[in-house]
């Protein structure tokens, strides 16, 4: 089917902030190339989601410069314009390590990414680093669930300063409303699939974090840490 | 329908430790006071759940000490030969209040009874109630929900002390999570119906609980307060 | 249970923002005007969702300057400091009606409140009143669901303008997808429980919400219209 | 199994206006071929979806002309009389490519296939190969969903000139609704089962096409391509 | 709410080939009745459903031509410059009752209305009264559900005769496949909410409609006859 | 409506073995008195299920001998004809109540009715007063649930004897289960929707029923007492 | 585990007609031959069902007479003194083919095998298999679905001629409702997973069956053809 | 993601009563090695649930004393100073196999696992072993299921003995309303995925134990064989 053109919308950054990015799941690697060659020829960063190596190998081979987040699934290549903070950020994360509670303190501007347990770190990892790849200070709470509340508590300075808080969790999902109580910025909260029988792959957490007494949380879609970065984003008035 | 008779199960306390209730919802006032009579006759506290005033007044015809509570909705018959502390305390219950954070220290052979919310205090006294016509010292910890944290913290010693931890709660029922974190003793957890939305009466606190990513937590069904006692009791070893 | 004290969480406005709020649905109008007083007097603006004539009255009865919106079921009593915008916008809501496009150009802090369809106003106005009481400038645009994808094209210079917009949508609920592509601020989603049949109230807007293809959107429970306007205003920076 | 017959319907092409297709998804391969086979001696046009390769290959060998196209997953073989559009059309589009927005206008009797994304081109494709294979003209316009309203908005003429609209979409599947609002012909939905998390492998596409607030819109089941072409097909009045 | 304006798409019937109709549902008599003037005073006929008596009184005080069917719960004003056949039907269907097999032959353009059992009637009539009301001849055929075979088989010419066929069914909900098989005109089929248990107020025939291995079938919402007349209408290609 | 025939099977008895009977909820008394009128004028035994007082007055003003049974929610009118066991036992279950042990030992012809608690009765009660309609022997065996295991054992007898055994369970449904593993003939299982919570009105018995480890179990719909007797009338073969 | 014995319970086919099957799914190819090992030195016939041939191969090495059946995945070994119908019959049916319409006629003690598809073959024959083992006569009907209703009906005299019929369906499952009006014996609905989209792996057609209007229907889960043929046995009072 | 510490609740046995363990699933074998590794230097026990062998190489890689249990897909490193019952347990289940019911008696602190079949046994497996692992006696009660009800009745005077009994049952779930109506000790239920169809992969056997009409049952997250030993433990004070 490689003569069907797809109908990119070139547009969207100027519309709504952000190019448009790659859904790679259920494309071919030979579609998700050809789109991001066009989308890297008009301009834009390109990211695509739900990669697989597959897919980094044939954008890689139109784009060198294609990098792959494996935890994360993301291919990332940086727009040809591009010097600053946005792109650096994820090289950094892949070759040095995110540092998970950095030295500089959160600002109004920082985006947290939190999570409740280490299963949860792939979901995070593409928010993380979607949001530093758009070119947003992002700062890491991985495993703080409710279970052991004063892990949180550790961090409530951070979290009271943040400029809005990824909140990742699986399982009973009650992070966002442990997190929402603790901090005046809001929350955008990820259910992820992370979990088991009554789980029924994320509703468990989903539901939990809709039905949160606590105000001020935005939800996503199951494992969409793509869009929980995009709206943070949004939230924090970042365009790249 | 009233010629045909109900088939009680009088040697209930015998067998399992506590004697058969009656679940009144669905059964007509004539129902419920022929098997309370009944019940009471063979020597047993009666106790109904889910009862309405029209139940109570017909049990009452025939059996005039017994009680009403409305906000449980739970009618007590103090057995016969009953001198202790089981009928005593419902009844001190509804006269002098269920003091919610009592003068004596909680004891291993406590029951603390905990909601999230004050909408959750129906469900939360069918538990208190029904535990403490069946003998067991009850401490109410009411309106100790995850978004405001300090408030469940501020109770850890006696979360620490009790014998078992009732915990109820509707919206996204992380309470039993929060507090199976805090002590080591069994967690009895009860999902709320109370909730709009996507909380599909209840169904989503109850997801939540079955998903807690803490350990040590037993759920019984939706606004089961009874059900939850009876678990209690029968951790505790309590017999009537 | 009047003698059962409620556990009101008094920090929240310093913590997270806002005061707490009453959830009055399920609670008695007692314990609606307990909890109103005891906000009141402790500084607090009050307001309480899901509210009734009766909710009403027990309230007026111990602050008389209570407030009813019946549309949007909301009580609102202005902390007695008050003096500015926020609680004079709801007053004119009511005695001057709600200017759906007002002469003033849409800025960077206002609030959009967007509707589907006529039948979504109790949510939109739960919404739009709850922000304006916390001091937040709402703009209202109804009625300009997505089968007539022109009514709200003719708005797409407000919606490009707004702070944040709060899309508010029952049946088949794409009204945010529509406007989320149609600017760079971020979109609150609100389903509504409008609809029948396969509408399984609210959980085919919902759904339809938590997949959209469009980026920035955060989903709120349905008709959670309260939920919306708490996180539009953290996401604009309002404390009360 | 290959002794227990098949009861084919050789009827139906009279009675219904095409003939019985094959569902080859959990048929064996010499299932399928004996069926191809068999309807092929009956004068049939052979159809056969959701088949593999293996599929093909089998019935390949007892009908030699039968083509095989992989995104679709179709097996066609042209009835031994076929002279006509019918069969020239899918032959070409696998040969030399749909063009997606052919030189001719749409006229009454052309059926436009539209996709919400990239993702949903199988589902697309069986639908206007079906269409095709039964001598009806078919339009594509692929990736024009409501996230960037104004691609769908460019083909305006074509949605209004169109005999009948198959509006393919999977994610918040807003786009019959979409297009039901732009044209007065009727509109076959197609949810696919694009998507993840919430998504429920197509529940939420197939929820909001069913609550659609535009008229004139039918739904077929999840993925079901076919479906919508036959049913496209009757509302026509072709038979092949 | 009165001064809140409803956004009405005047422009509806030219674009999409009927005007838009009133979802009384929800909306107070007063709403229904200034929507209904509005509509009126445009040049369009009136059809409301879901409609109350007291939503009838309230229109009727406006608009004094107002009829309300009330099996159909359907309220309909016809347009000032009407004199046709549409507006005379269904004020026969009242009058005179609908005869279930008119003398005439079913033609080409005719709409046939099946139900599987009399419990179906209220969402048949509501399809078959806005056919009529836009214009389009209906012949009911009422009862032949499933489970008697033979009284569906005894209308097989009316049914091969037919231009639309809507099949209207609750409990298994199987008479669409039933009709799909007996003849080549497209067939809407309506679920409705008729059944119990496991029916689940439609999902069961619903369900059952979504799967039928007859092709030609496209289905609306649950209980949506007025959806399920709007489709046939554009499928008939007529416009009011 | 009334002008709107029913199309009755008359031919049902015949072909079927027993008459139609009348679903009548949903329908007005009238319609349930028309149709009543006509099954009892072609000779048959009338059976009105799901019925109201109304509409047993309605029946009643045509048919004099019209019987209601306000626990089952059925009206009987046995046919002109009859003169034997089968319209004089539901006369006997009335005014002499059904013995629920007869004296006469359970046969090979006999229908076994359990239940697991008393509140399963009006489904119960459904079932045997219409096997006692259409002729077939009766005995009830109320109240054996599965948590006092011994008093289903203590008819081990009886259950063995009988010939079909109809057994009615809400709660966790499994009364079935355990009576097809003490038995050889064929059991019936009805699920009520008696409970609360995560019974979600009677899906979890139901589902119970359905994935018993016992053999030999047919299941019906939910509170379907009507549907069970039926299918018991034809294992035994008995003809009305 | 081969340590940890099973607690086979031999006395089954006294108690309940047949003996205990062995449900291979989820067990060890040495689980399931120790356990037939024991059932048939303790003088039972040996069925596995959902077995692969691994299950055999381990099954025959103890057991060289196991025979296994790959459409139906049955296991059997006759057991050692069987000389009759039933063990002749299913090898028949591998050697020489299961004739669908057999010449003799069904008589009352015929099970009818009746499928809608032929995608429902490895239930079917999972169901005919079973009753063949255990000594019934079995006719097999396939592919007689609704969708070409002739095909049922030109059965008629067979299915009215049956003992039980055992109607085996996927998609939207409406057979059993077909068959059930056609006949007077029971039918055992068995619902299949045959089906995509909104069928949800069965599903769908289990809930077809269960709200059929049609009487005398019993269904089982999802796929369990042997579940059918043991109800159809205990029906038949067929004891092996 | 090497580099992203893990953050370890060192301080969960002196809060909880048990050390945090670790849910292999969904971590690689490196991630679970190096918490393994850094547990067990802090001085605990440590224990991998739903270890894959591959996960059980990695850790002895690093703890060569790591024991790995296939069936319950556990993994446990005994704490450098465990010298008694806890760790001698499992191993010796593992060399001499569990005896499922030993020569001595239960006694008070005896924890019964009991399962409905054998292929419960995984999860049952996984619930014994971490209790002995814990250090608590555990008696083994497997394939004691409701269809066979004479195999619990006779372990009555074990069941009745037990301190808790964890009752492990898929299929209809029935098995611990059955044993809850035996004893006065507590029950935990565990609802296995093992079953088909309706079963929907556990949820059946959940809502059975949620709507259990017996008192007593405290249940667990499907399959959670870890979190049913957990709740034991505490139920009978063990710490470790």
């Amino acid at each position: 089917m490689a003569q069907v053109d797809t109908n990119i919308d070139f547009d969207r950054a100027r519309r709504c902030g952000q190019p448009e990015a790659i859904f790679a799941q259920g494309k071919t690697p030979e579609q998700v190339a050809r789109i991001a060659r066009d989308l890297y020829a008009a301009g834009n960063t390109v990211l695509a989601t739900r990669a697989t190596p597959e897919h980094h190998a044939a954008v890689a081979a139109v784009l060198p410069t294609a990098r792959y987040h494996d935890t994360a699934r993301l291919i990332v290549v940086a727009r040809q314009t591009d010097t600053g903070a946005g792109t650096h950020s994820p090289e950094s994360a892949e070759s040095a390590a995110p540092t998970k509670t950095g030295a500089e303190p959160a600002a109004a501007r920082t985006i947290v990414v939190a999570t409740a347990g280490t299963s949860d770190l792939p979901v995070a990892e593409e928010a993380a680093l979607t949001a530093e790849t758009y070119g947003a200070p992002v700062m890491r709470l991985y495993d703080i669930g409710v279970a052991g509340v004063h892990r949180a508590l550790a961090h409530t300075d951070r979290l009271e300063a943040a400029g809005v808080v990824i909140a990742v969790a699986g399982m009973e999902g009650a992070l966002p409303s442990l997190i929402a109580g603790l901090t005046a910025c809001p929350v955008v909260a990820v259910p992820t699939s992370v979990g088991y029988g009554a789980h029924f792959q994320g509703l468990a957490a989903l539901l939990t974090m809709l039905n949160s007494c606590a105000a001020g949380i935005g939800v996503v879609n199951i494992d969409n840490g793509y869009g929980a970065a995009m709206l943070a984003l949004k939230i924090l008035g970042v365009r790249s």
